[in-house]
C-alpha cells in the first residue's frame, strides 16, 4: 500500500504539525505501508523520520534535477525536474493521501486528490474545514494520527 | 499577455458561471490577451467562445493524447497526455489566472497559482472565500468580469 | 492540423538547416497547418519565421517558467516548467513531426514519436539514416521541404 | 547511487537481453545501488529480478495511473499517469543509465540522457553503434554486465 503524506515544508513554529507527522510516518511503517511524499523538510521530513525509525520504506519525489534539500530519511530520493508539478505525481503515485497541517501546496494536492478520486484524510488541516459539508464522503477529518492512518489504509484497501 | 481562465467543465445549472466566463473571454480578447485554459467544456468553452467572437487567440491544454472533448472555440488545441496534471501546465503557462465558479480542479489550480506566485483572481468563486484574510494580497476577489480582467492584466503587467 | 518541427537550437554553421526549416515553416503555414515546436532558436526559430511570414500560427512549448530564450516568431509562447521533458509534449501535441538536421534532442523526440506511433519525417537528418531499414514504414526520408511537408500532412491525415 | 536500467519491455526471443539485464540488476544490488526503471516486463523485469534476489532496492516509474503491468520485483511501484513521458522521469531520477538491448523507447531515453548530460552505458545495444564517434566520451559501450555496472557507477560517482 502506498500512502502519500502531504504538508508544509516549513510549518509554523508551535503548530505541532511535525510531531503529528512523525507519528503518522511511524504508524504507516508499522502497518507495512510505503510512504510517498515530496521529499523535502518540515512535515515531509518528520513523517519520513518516523517511518524510517519503524523500519518502513519512504519515497521522495523531489522538485529539482538533483537531491538538494532532500531530507535524510528517504529510502529512495527521486529527482523529477518537474518543479511544483511534482505535487501531482505524489497524488498519482499514492493510493490515499494524508494531509498534515496546511499550506497552498497542501491544498493544491488535496484538491487534486479529490478531483482524481484518491481518498484524502486531513489531520490538523485547516483546508478540510473549508471544503464544505458536501465533501464529507471524500475527505475524512481525522482526530489523531492513529485515526488518520486507519482511515487512509481502509479507504485505500476499499479502492483496490 | 497570457491569461489563464480556470473553472468547472460542467458548472451547476443556473450558476451563471458560463455567462460570466464568456464575458471574461470577450474582454481578454479585446485587451489583446491570449486566453489559456484546459480546452474542454463548461466555463472553458464559454470563455473561449467569448474570446473567439472578439477575434482573440485561445489555447487549450487538453488532458488526453487526442482532441476528444475539445471545445470548438480553440485557436490551438494541444493534447498533452498528462491527464489531470495538465492543470499545472495551465498555471505555468499563464501570467495570471482568473477563476470563474468553483470545483476541485479549480481549487487545485488556484492553490498551485498561489504556491508559485502567479497572480490569481476569483470571480463568483467560492474558493476565494475560503482562503482566509492573510491571502488578500494574492487573491483578488472580483465583482464583475470587467473587474476580473482589469485585475488580472494589471497584476500580470506588474509581475513582468 | 498540428505539425511539430524538431531540430537543434544551435545548428552547425553552414549546415543549411535553418534555410530548410524556414521553408518548411512557410509551406506548413500555406497549407493551413499549425506549427508546434520547442519555441527556442536555431531550427525552431527559422521554422517559425517562415510560418509567420506566410501568415501561419506557431506554438512554442518552452522548457522554463518564463519566456526567456523564446524566438520572436511565436503566435503563442507557453512556458511549461518541464525542462527537457517538454520535448515529449511537442510530440504528444503534434499529429506528425518533421525533423530538420540532427541533435540529441532531435533524436530523442524522433524516437519518442516512433514509440508512440506519431508519423515522423526526416529532412537532412542523420538520425533517420541510423534507424535501420525495418523502420522505413514509419520514418519518411524527405528529399526537400516540399516533400517533407507533403509527407507529414498526408500521414497526419491518414492517422485521423 | 541511483542507476537507471533501460530496455525493451518485450525483447526479441533469443536476444539474450534478459539474461544480461538480470545480471546487471544483481551486480547493481551488490554494489549498493538503487535500480530505477519503467517498472514493466522484459528487460525491466529481468533487471529487477536480479536486483531483488541480491537484496537490492528497485523502483518502477509506471506509465499509467495504477500498477497494471508492473513486474513483481519492485520494492516501490509508482504510477505516474504520464504515459510515455515517464521515460524522461527515469532519466531525470537516475545518476547514470545502462541501456540493455534496443528499442525506440530505449533510444529515446538514451538520447535524452545524452542531452541532459546523464552518463549513459550501452550493453548489447544497437543504438550505441549508431551514435557516431564524436559521442564516445558520453556513451560507454560495455562488453559485459560487469563492465556496464562498473562504468555506470564510476561515471555517476564522478558526476556527483
Amino acid at each position: 500500500m502506498r500512502i502519500g503524506v502531504i504538508g508544509p515544508g516549513t510549518p509554523d513554529a508551535g503548530s505541532g504539525d511535525e510531531q503529528l507527522a512523525e507519528r503518522v510516518g511511524e504508524l504507516l511503517a508499522r502497518r507495512g505501508a510505503t510512504l510517498v511524499c515530496g521529499g523535502l523538510g518540515g512535515v515531509m521530513a518528520a513523517a519520513c523520520r518516523g517511518a524510517q525509525r519503524a523500519g518502513g520504506t519512504t519515497v521522495g519525489l523531489l522538485p529539482g534535477l538533483d537531491t538538494d534539500g532532500a531530507n535524510p530519511y528517504l529510502t529512495v530520493a527521486l529527482p523529477t525536474g518537474l518543479g511544483e508539478l511534482r505535487n501531482g505525481l505524489v497524488v498519482n503515485a499514492s493510493e490515499a493521501v494524508i494531509c498534515v497541517g496546511g499550506s497552498w501546496g497542501t491544498l493544491s494536492e488535496m484538491a487534486l486528490a479529490l478531483r482524481t478520486g484518491t481518498p484524502c484524510v486531513g489531520l490538523a488541516c485547516w483546508a478540510v474545514d473549508t471544503l464544505g459539508s458536501e465533501q464529507e464522503r471524500t475527505v475524512h477529518r481525522a482526530e489523531s494520527p492513529e485515526d488518520a492512518v486507519d482511515a487512509a489504509l481502509t479507504a485505500a484497501s476499499a479502492a483496490r
